[in-house]
């Protein structure tokens, strides 16, 4: 996505306080994210991997206090928009305020730098890149299955992933992934606007690709490691 | 599918060789079919539920001779049409003479009439009937998770479901049902006709139906006994 620079967006970056301070190339200086030091409570972290302008997260992290949630997006002159939202919302005393909600630029691929084990229980991907080119690029895709490994080793025991996309090749190549990795799924829909699922929050592209009248894909992959006792 | 009455079809089913002759109403007289029988031989056996006309296994037999095929269809009507294809061919002694499929007319519900536990290796099921309302009748679609555990039983240790639809819906229902399920899946594909995935073989429904340039829908389901070692 081609982005416009805003003037605004150095100072807001900086001085957010909804956003997470941390260097993405700064790897050694990285820190584990946790609920007790960002939320002041133990509750389980849910994180968003691109969440863009932050539209998606921001009504989640609404409608449900009890989850901690984490915004990924790489791109800070993106996620500086929804981060700005955020901060806006909550100095307005007439909102009830949105305080289980955190925005980091991050890369996905180092996400064991900023999450331990145990720490995560569910990652949203929605409209991800589809890298077009699957045969050059397919292992950028952020349901390959070795990020479908690496999500599993930040759950620990058992997590899930719920994923959107309007792009029929990269589902139809989820759903080989996540099956060739042995996750269950659930709630699979070729149709989500036209099936039975309730409770969908539309993502600011969800919003206008659907309008034209473009199916959205959606699927829930299920992990749980399995224990053999012996 | 209504089905004109053919003059000839009594007699063809009555005197068939490769029509197996059994009741699909008299389920005590019902035997075990067994490859060391049918085909003198014990070549593992590969089934097709609800075989139609029977074009799409007349071709795979003819491309495997070491797969013994049984096509089951319970329209007795249907399935004359290729038992005298079958017989007609291996009449004529310019060809190379198929040996190795049998017809029958039963119904799915009762394969554990004729099938017993580890004899089949893979089932296909192409177009199946998608019985349109789901809420009312998905029970009765042949991938509803009671018909995969019965595909299943008569697996035994382990075997595969290949399974083709241009039913949007029925693809999607098939999808969660066999992730329900647990069978790991392969080859999933939401348009056959544009995708990687080499040598199919083209039912007579689906030459009709991707001349359209309707998209068909592909998956193999793979069954794996777990066997826990204490």
């Amino acid at each position: 996505m081609r982005v416009r620079a805003k003037k605004w967006a150095s100072t807001e970056l900086e001085e957010n306080k909804y956003i997470i301070k941390m260097d993405m190339y700064d790897l050694e200086n990285a820190k584990i994210l946790k609920s007790t030091e960002l939320f002041g409570n133990t509750n389980p972290m849910h994180v968003e991997l691109g969440c863009g302008k932050g539209g998606f997260i921001m009504q989640l992290a609404k409608q449900n206090p009890e989850i901690n949630y984490i915004a990924i997006e790489k791109e800070p002159r993106v996620i500086v928009t929804g981060a700005r939202k955020l901060r806006e919302l909550n100095e307005d005393k007439s909102n009830t305020p949105i305080n289980n909600l955190r925005f980091i630029v991050w890369n996905v691929t180092n996400l064991k730098y900023i999450f331990e084990e145990n720490s995560v229980k569910r990652f949203y991907i929605n409209f991800c890149d589809p890298w077009q080119n699957r045969k050059k690029w397919g292992k950028r895709r952020l349901t390959y299955r070795n990020y479908l490994t690496l999500y599993s080793e930040i759950f620990g025991a058992d997590g899930e992933v719920h994923f959107k996309t309007d792009n029929k090749e990269l589902f139809e190549f989820s759903l080989n992934e996540f099956s060739y990795s042995m996750w269950q799924m659930q709630n699979i829909t070729l149709d989500l606007h036209n099936s039975d699922y309730e409770g969908n929050i539309m993502t600011e592209y969800e919003e206008k690709f659907s309008k034209m009248g473009m199916p959205i894909y959606r699927l829930e992959g299920k992990f749980t490691k399995k224990v053999v006792e012996v």
